[in-house]
């Protein structure tokens, strides 16, 4: 009996390659002496969540309250939330749910933290979020990080725990040489900004970020004590075009599986996986199995895509594919689909869509 | 009491501005005797086509069996299915489907047909889809038509009901003189492969296609018989960068809110809707309240994008954008959001995610 395929699209996980991965992270950072805090944005899986955790990791990140709220339903206890929190709305679901999970936020505004502080109801860990030079979140000068720490220290229920610092603009970086240089100039601002707060009476002992794109760089430069990496569990098109050389070698573990549905025309298939089947902020595609590897992906609308070049499959032929950009990808999908054995299992993507 | 406000990011609609477009679309084809089936692919909504319905629409296009499914256990009753299906489970699936509801599909291969004859449990209406010159689907000849309708019209449970005829590539040529003279040119194409039809045998009097860069073209040049178009509901920005001409005035009911979350430099904010909250194939959304409408959206990751320019709002006020593309970024929020006089009404996404 053949193993049992799910209808396409359909976003597959490789659980052995996964589970190899998030090892390999596990023993680098227990290696270096590190904790890891994985950003559950890529994922958004209360199951891959608990894996990390079972490997080893200190608790998760994620990017919104919504992702924490929804991963803290499935039991996922401790949770760092990664970019500011400023309406009242929110600011009060975020004060319920300091109350229920270990949680910690980062602020990046005199304002805001003075907001945060005025709607806890218990006491919470506050970071300072220290923009890198990326202009997203974060204070943007030392000054501005020690006037924000004084605020942060003078609330009634935040308590200072630390600094986040992550350098996203040279995650990518593809040539391993020049993202070192990179963020080895970032990290010396970063080391300016810890001694103007150190000087300051803030010495700060805890300080995340980093990605999959730095981790190895990050955990070199030693300024870091925590990893927020996040990409490595799946690896995408987009992280395998970076060298990351030195770093443990990552599999990729998810794939979207289409099917061949029009070929009407020599040297080019047309797939039932679109726009609405891999984010487009960051390429293209490429063929995993199915296909020749160095056939070409093209959009071809929300719900199509064409493959050009020699050797393609006939029509109602399965390709498989690693997405572009893992993170925005899943949020496509309600489930990761497995074959295990001789069936079909399916892990929720649990946070999918909770970005308020 | 102010109004009250959904958490951020929200996608917004307006159901006065949709009812008014409900109504314009209607109108018009009421008033040139044209069939109107809606595309569903645009909203995804079961309530939406619903109104569509009401306001005169024969029935709706969806373009995967997972949305055709989702709408018809809405009680969506007629649906046409504007893309192939080919693999076997969806085949069977779509003969259930045919069971259930009045439905309609398009082959575009005499294999595809073959299959499909074979899958079906009942008579189905299937349509042949002519390609444009797009390659995405579609056959790619007048004789390959020909063949296909031979095909089709031997099929035990396969009738030939007509021709789909999609100009996807030039719906969104901005300006209306270029577009009425590429929409034309693939008119001609088109009445050459129904007149070959015709001279084999196979009068069709039913031609399905357009959409709303081309609804009114296609009115004029008067081959089509039912107009596809679909985005007329919401009008996003793709679509109003493009001059309609003529047409009805369709107007913006469609949005996303977003919070300021970062304000730390001069000309800048960061608001809390990224690649996430909008879909990132066509360009970045504009602004439509709480801010200067000349201000700048750039995306800046997944959960955020900045706006720049002069006279930006603070921190933690509230900004209404206009999507980019409509069709994908509704495809990311699981409901639509309303002010209903002084409370919040939601509108599920009903397809959402069904790409399968």
């Amino acid at each position: 009996m053949p193993a049992p395929e799910p209808e396409t699209p359909a976003l597959i996980l490789d659980r052995a390659a996964l589970a190899r991965n998030i090892a390999a992270m596990a023993a680098f950072a227990a290696d270096r002496g590190l904790a890891l805090r994985p950003h559950a944005k890529t994922h958004k899986s209360a199951d891959i969540a608990r894996l990390q955790i079972e490997a080893g990791a200190v608790g998760l990140c994620c990017a919104k309250l919504g992702e924490a709220e929804a991963l803290a339903e499935q039991g996922v206890g401790d949770i760092h939330l990664t970019s500011p929190v400023v309406a009242p709305a929110a600011l009060a679901r975020l004060a319920a749910l300091a109350g229920r999970i270990r949680l910690s936020a980062v602020v990046d505004h005199p304002d805001a933290a003075a907001a945060l502080d005025d709607a806890l109801q218990t006491p919470l860990d506050v970071l300072i979020d220290v923009d890198p030079g990326t202009r997203r979140t974060g204070v943007a000068s030392a000054e501005a990080a020690v006037a924000l720490a004084r605020v942060i220290a003078s609330g009634a229920k935040l308590r200072l725990a630390g600094v986040q610092f992550y350098c996203g603009s040279q995650q990518h970086i593809e040539s391993f040489a020049d993202r070192r240089a990179a963020i080895a100039e970032k990290t010396d601002y970063l080391r300016q900004v810890l001694a103007a707060l150190a000087a300051a009476g803030f010495e700060m002992a805890h300080v995340t970020g980093g990605g999959t794109g730095s981790f190895a760089i990050d955990a070199e430069l030693g300024v870091l004590t925590e990893l927020q990496a996040g990409s490595y569990v799946f690896m995408d098109r987009e992280y395998r075009d970076c060298e990351l050389a030195g770093a443990p070698a990552f599999e990729p573990a998810l794939f979207v599986d289409a099917t061949v549905i029009s070929a009407n025309h020599p040297g080019m298939v047309t797939l039932d996986a679109g726009i609405k089947s891999f984010a487009t902020d960051a390429g293209v595609p490429v063929v995993w199995a199915g296909a020749p590897r160095d056939s070409r992906y093209v959009f071809m609308g929300d719900e199509q895509g064409a493959l050009l070049g020699d050797g393609l499959p006939p029509l109602g032929s399965r390709v498989r594919l690693i997405p572009p950009h893992c993170d925005p990808t899943v949020n496509l999908y309600d489930c990761y689909q497995m074959v295990d054995g001789d069936a079909l299992t399916a892990w929720r993507v649990t946070a999918r869509g909770r970005s308020a």
